[in-house]
């Protein structure tokens, strides 16, 4: 079959000619690719960023979101068969580990992940397990839902824990409107009856959150703190989701946060740095958010087939992932770049 | 190798040689029988109550709370070795269904029950699945700890729910000291600061009861809910735990319980009949109670490890599990009979 | 002032000239009555059926659906000020005991209740205390929302609990889209991604339903159990919210449940009579309902400020109470009654 | 009546004859004060530490541990009665915002906080609200639980919350087992199963933990992190308590946590500081912890009726205040320092 390889760090990927991979346990499942999203991870994986965390041998097949129809299953499958159309969980986890058993396979104790470090999605066919596959429904194809299966869910699962919490006459305030903030903008509407404040730089991706519910838009311009005091009657909102996690946005949004409210950290890159005395005098809290759980995507799934929740997308065929690759460096891509085989 | 199986209804079964079971599937694990405990439930199946309900076809092995050694495992089984200690977790789950995603597996939606619809542990062997079995603390002897697998487990199931509202200050009525009720006691000892209030009709009973840790006990001779009232200062317990559900319990029980209280229905046999005004002039829950998780089977373990819930136990050898069932019926078991094989 | 009050059960009230309330209590607030909601309470009450469980000495105001302007305030209130638009919780509570303390206060343990147990609101004037005023938007005019004050917050309650565990993809199912019913829907929009399935034996309810969100409509022609088995793949609802408890409703209700599903009691009248052996099988809930709490009103009026929850009201003047008591008796009250004084 | 009062930072406070407070508000509560603990705080506000924060008017007087009798009641208060035994709430609070609506008041919108921003209780009498006092069970003497006011009521909340996700198997680590954390050790052991690792400094106070039911102890000698690592099998606690705050107890802290647990931050003074990358690959919470509400305050006073919270106590006439804050500066204090009037 072709695939996009990493053959070498700081080097472009190749299409090599690679064969098929094969049924080699009980719980494995054959995807046919139907889309698998290009994301700024694999950027950062090019770069060798994550060389020394994942240690992946190379040449390596990368794309780590990614749907598609099953097309062969190991003799302990019972959940899909060959022909269904499915959305694969990033992680390929265990089942029998204490969180696995929790239902918080997120934090398997023996998983992998496709695409990061072992064999992905940029391909034709990619081998995963029972545990990682979403059944679609027939309304969704893969190529349009792919990019939900890591950004989507991260977004989905920091935004589903908020929802928790915000009752009517809640505010909650979305720091970044971009790939995954405009999910969770969807998601919160969806999830919760709180009034949305989105802060972004950008106009017009602040243009985008109004059309997908945001009730305030706010730019951040400086001001951004002061203006989500204005809109919240000087309190500050009940919820702080971080979608950004660098550059500022901490200091900013921690200022946004209402006495006994939540800071989701969900993007990252800087450092979160706050006093003890400034935690423990308005009694905050900070969340920590990895992707969201198997069941969280089966929810995700839901939301989507019933156009709660969509995504913008731009599909190459494989042979031009160094175009995506390309174009998704330059910031030419609006929405998700998707490579279809 | 030695089995007792039911071949006929009403009959008492029979110890036959059989073979071995073997592993059929890759998520297979075959347990040498340390320990089985006999129970109520046996008794009900041998007169039929259970024919309609499982449709089993017999001859079969009967032997529901089961622990013991692994002796053998599928080539998918990465959890436990031949040679570790094992308590099994009386279903055996899929592990692919939404419920078992969840960790919800005791709504699994294809499971089976070793003793009651399949093979179970009244033998030298019985074939399970990885997802049943619970490896166990070293202190902890198979034969000693069997009986928690179902009985104990539904214990500790409702009383951990129960735990979750009952801050200090509460009360908590526990109705039935017998083989459940004095694992909810202490259970509820363990995992909340709520006094307990015990209910029984045996003096011996709430005897026990005292030394497990009940704070007040009260003799059901048809004054007990004034009794109750009495310790509560006429306001009712935060909870009721009903580990009889008949003959009674559950119109005495729901006189004990406080405003906006929870009734914990475990025992079951008769009918729960509460006119709707009741229910929502004084704002009352109704929670039932099924058997606990794999979760739920590991963290009672981790009591039973601790001392902090025992089991009296009495062993008979395999062959003698005549005698077993005979004294189970004639009342002659205090605690919880145990064929060891 | 001018008052609507009963002298004799089973007579139609009348209109009296009576003295204005009074500030009695540093807490008392007095409210000049915008709108108050005429419900089929107010019947069962003219007819007796409240006389036991009261007490309250005849004659006295009905109407316990009250909002307005508040006119003066006690020494210790600092909440509200004359001139304020507010509507009233239907309870006036101590706000010191261990349930007002928790913010429970739905279960104070010295409560009143105007309209039901002292003078309520079919006048000009009432007397209520400042834990009873929730100030309303200035976009909300006293009269269309009196009637969300007890009926409204009722459902409000109810629904907001169940939407706690409706996840995408869950289904809930309301009987009975009337009163409550109606407003109940329109909550569980707001809250919840819930799939809406709702069940009533008028055609011209199911249609308001559908307007105001219901995803499916059933017609509670006998078959409606059957029908709700079909709409969730034979697997049931995660929630059913019965807003009528009586003829019937029950014994369907509990079939459409799924396994550890939740049965929201609300509507009353009948008995929940239920096996044990089913309560525990299948283990599934059953969850009382009282009305809201003061939160809970606070809540519901940010919906109703936004637009989320509207209410049908028909407004007569104070003096026609007897024609609005008619049209209500007689069914010809589409929405809810409203006396304007 | 007596009163110690500061006249000037960073001046030793004095021994004055002031007019005895009254009743000024109908839901004021004017306690003879029967204990009152002295508290670091004490020595913080002398040095003018809280001068900016509080702007109080000197003279004022200190103490805000305080427990006695009620001697005279406000027109509105229903709750107590002169004579009543009664420890203090630190706030009074409003009762009305919404914060104090949810049960919340410790976030009221309009609390005065007694010795630290209006008179306290260094004195013969104090004035507080009826939503201060909590009634003292009758085996409860002021002078031995005053202390718990404001310190063991801060440790209980914080326990309270984590007992919530602390399962059989779950490993706690308290940090600090000094004033609050030794009050933190007996409440995790009485509202949780859950084993409990104490890290200090000191091996007195590590002996200290050891008799109030600790599992474990680590002496804080630069290799604490290493040694809880060990004590959970390298995977970190479910919960870190940190009583601290500050020199390195925060770094250390973090490292102890294992994936997806949580971080309460209770001590204060230094700075927590941690990559988001490290809290969202791992999925960690800080949770801020402020002083219990008065719900929290009524569960630990039954706590302590019942033994299962104590706190050792050094009593000091009034008079001799000055050398209890002596003794307290010197570390010659063992448990807390009190005066009694």
């Amino acid at each position: 079959m072709k695939a996009v390889r990493l053959h070498q760090y700081e080097d472009q990927p190749r299409l090599d000619e690679v064969p098929d991979p094969v049924i080699s346990s009980p719980l494995d499942v054959i995807v046919k690719i139907g889309g698998a999203g290009v994301c700024r991870t694999d950027l950062h994986i090019i770069e060798g960023q994550w060389q020394a965390k994942t240690g992946v041998g190379l040449p390596y097949v990368q794309g780590h979101e990614n749907a598609g129809w099953v097309t062969e299953v190991g003799s302990a499958v019972t959940s899909v068969a060959p022909g269904d159309p499915v959305i694969l969980h990033p992680l390929v986890t265990c089942g029998l580990c204490a969180a696995c058993r929790r239902g918080d396979d997120v934090h398997c104790a023996a998983s992998a992940f496709p695409g990061i470090d072992s064999d992905g999605g940029f391909a034709e066919y990619l081998r995963t397990n029972a545990r990682a596959v979403v059944p679609l429904d027939a309304d969704l194809a893969p190529a349009e839902v792919a990019a939900l299966a890591d950004a989507g869910l991260t977004a989905y699962h920091a935004a589903k824990k908020a929802a928790r919490t915000l009752a009517p006459g809640a505010k909650a305030v979305v720091i970044g409107a971009g790939g995954l903030g405009h999910i969770g903008i969807q998601v919160l509407r969806a999830l919760t009856p709180a009034e949305l404040i989105v802060v972004d730089r950008s106009a017009q991706a602040l243009k985008l959150a109004e059309t997908l519910g945001a009730h305030h838009t706010v730019v951040a311009d400086g001001s951004q703190a002061d203006q989500v005091a204005e809109l919240t009657a000087g309190q500050g909102a009940e919820a702080v989701l971080d979608f950004v996690g660098e550059g500022g946005a901490l200091e900013d949004g921690v200022r946004m946060l209402r006495r006994a409210g939540d800071y989701y950290v969900i993007g990252y890159g800087g450092t979160l740095s706050v006093p003890t005395i400034d935690i423990i005098s308005t009694e905050i809290n900070f969340i920590g958010n990895l992707v969201g759980s198997y069941t969280d995507l089966v929810e995700l799934m839901d939301l989507a087939a019933r156009g709660l929740v969509t995504l913008h997308t731009v599909t190459y065929p494989l042979d031009d992932f160094g175009r995506a690759l390309d174009d998704l460096n330059q910031g030419r891509v609006r929405g998700r770049a998707v490579l279809v085989p």
